[in-house]
């Protein structure tokens, strides 16, 4: 979405003049760097989204899904060739749990080597797979924005273009897909019409995806916005300063039960209280269409506690990590947590809004009733 | 509360052999370092208060009545003594707005100065009121401490000896008062009489006093605890994983509306939709007797937006500030938010548990009614 150097960039991409190498934003480096990183191995693109040098549920799946090209373009020239593309897409698998699109993206990848019947075809069809995720994705978001700006209109009319205050929790944004982002795309639809909006960011804690990526996203993009630590949520909310609230979400269930970045239960808790409308913007392929209960069914991940008990920032021009809790003191790190789906208002998807519920999904998506 | 070289440390304490100079542990090093501030005028007072080398409700109260005895050993020695006295309470008023404790510990020694008749008498008088605060702190806390008791022994009882899982917002400890604290109190109560408690600690950023402080406490008392980011406080509620939440305040109103640091709304709204209780330890010198509606007549203070961009650890043996938000993105830094009745289970005071309510916390304070 930003512009850097006068390009249109996007988070993930082949390398001009190089088909054999992918390159996506190092998100690690980010707010205090931008670095791009070469991915030629599906090993680099499973390391690459295990230690979150790319997270968000669009862009892991849109990753694995160029790691899997990756690994047809590595795999023997032999009768073993599927099998190792299905190997390799068990160590993609394995990376992190909770995104649906991730064991998504690797399932159409298998289907579609094993269709082709020649190696030279199989590398072309995970090639093309691949190039067909980022475009669906990126139209997916596009959708999403067109939809959600209704909303946005909606209240801006009623304030009679009083800037609209919209909260967002973790980063759903470009960073997290290919372009545009679910939970920004609405923000970034209503402020290229010139519609006045404000974004308060909750910085979202331990990894400060809010603080560092969408506060990023959106000074580059020159939104106007307020970062604000995860606990002054509440705050204002009760103080009547948000209109209305959107995050995105790793994986939906079937009924409108929504995963999403640890403490976005704590949030639609607080927008509950307040009367303040809770949307989540998502892509149909985080629709886990066998999942009905989100609290017992969704795998939750656990990370490294050292995420917990330190923090990572700029010092001096370095990046650095520093501990803030006592030696010796342990820690739990739960990545996500569950919304309920009758704390949602709505769901915004690339085919309309609709009720976070069974019947309201299927309206959209009849073909999975 | 815990030993420090074989004494019973408290926070705040007179200088041995020089009654001249208050000492207090500086609070803003740990965990990392423990290192004693001296204090000698009343500036110092109000700056330790202000700058947070000492914070929390009671421990504010304490600090600002050994600055106003500090006032009074350096007012000049004639008919301007009671008027100097007087302003450097405005002083110490000014530091921080929302701790009740402090401007009532402020205009108690006025009133204490002011009866006195001579010089004399009136450092005299200041410095007694200043040792009573100390005391009256030491009692309310131990017998908050006895109440609270009662309830994790029923659970525990219930559990049939299973772990208690206690969760706390901040630090309401002994580092927030004199001695054993407030939400804490409890906890301290129940350990040392054998019964097996865990605490979860909600981290409390932006100044992280839950894994600086409460974590460091309960860890130099051996007491069992896991630190969490305060978004995960929602997870481990709806997992079952907590039995009760018990905070401070640092002013609660005569309808039992709970102000207490940032966050502790959310939390209260996530006990609330588990089912699990959520208690607020408080002294009566925290009740504000003329206060009805917390979110409209408690002033909240807004602290510099630094403290949101950025944290502060340790690195390499030194304590570091690192920023961690992208340079150029504004934040807001709102200190407290008010917990509303509703969603308060009940008050543990000094003189017992009561409900949240104008009813519950008069039947316990008739004298108030």
């Amino acid at each position: 979405m930003p512009k850097r150097d006068n390009r249109r960039r996007r988070t993930i991409w082949v390398k001009e003049g190089d088909s054999r190498v992918v390159q996506v934003i190092d998100q690690r480096k980010l707010p205090h760097a931008y670095e791009v990183l070469d991915l030629t191995t599906t090993d680099q693109a499973a390391a690459a989204i295990k230690d979150m040098a790319v997270r968000g549920a669009g862009l892991i799946g849109v990753t694995a899904g160029y790691g899997m090209y990756l690994a047809a373009l590595e795999a023997p020239r032999d009768g073993s060739f599927d099998e190792y593309v299905l190997r390799a897409g068990e160590r993609l698998k394995a990376t992190r749990p909770t995104a649906i699109n991730l064991a998504r993206a690797v399932e159409r990848q298998i289907k579609a080597v094993k269709a082709a019947s020649s190696i030279e075809e199989k590398i072309s069809a995970a090639f093309e797979t691949a190039r067909e995720m980022v475009q669906e994705d990126v139209d997916c978001c596009r959708r999403i924005g067109e939809h959600g700006l209704e909303i946005v209109e909606k209240i801006s009319r009623e304030k009679k273009g009083a800037p609209v205050h919209i909260l967002t929790h973790c980063n759903a944004g470009w960073l997290a897909f290919v372009d545009r982002g679910t939970a920004t795309a609405p923000v970034y639809a209503a402020f290229e019409k010139g519609i006045k909006v404000h974004v308060w960011v909750e910085e979202t804690r331990p990894r400060n995806q809010g603080a560092g990526l969408t506060a990023w996203e959106l000074k580059e993009s020159g939104v106007p916005h307020d970062i604000i630590v995860d606990n002054a949520g509440g705050y204002v909310m009760q103080h009547g300063l948000v209109d209305m609230v959107i995050t995105g979400t790793d994986r939906t269930t079937i009924t409108g039960d929504v995963c999403n970045k640890i403490g976005t239960y704590k949030t639609a808790l607080a927008a509950r209280d307040n009367g303040v409308p809770f949307y989540v913007a998502l892509p149909s392929s985080s629709l886990d269409w066998r999942a009905r209960d989100g609290i017992t069914e969704i795998p939750i991940e656990e990370r490294d506690p050292d995420e917990v008990t330190h923090a990572e920032g700029l010092l001096d021009g370095k990046i650095v990590r520093i501990r803030t809790a006592p030696q010796g003191s342990p820690a739990r790190n739960y990545a996500f947590d569950v919304t309920p789906a009758r704390l949602v208002t709505g769901l915004i998807t690339e085919r309309g809004i609709c009720q976070a519920s069974e019947d309201g999904i299927s309206s959209l998506f009849p073909e999975h009733r």
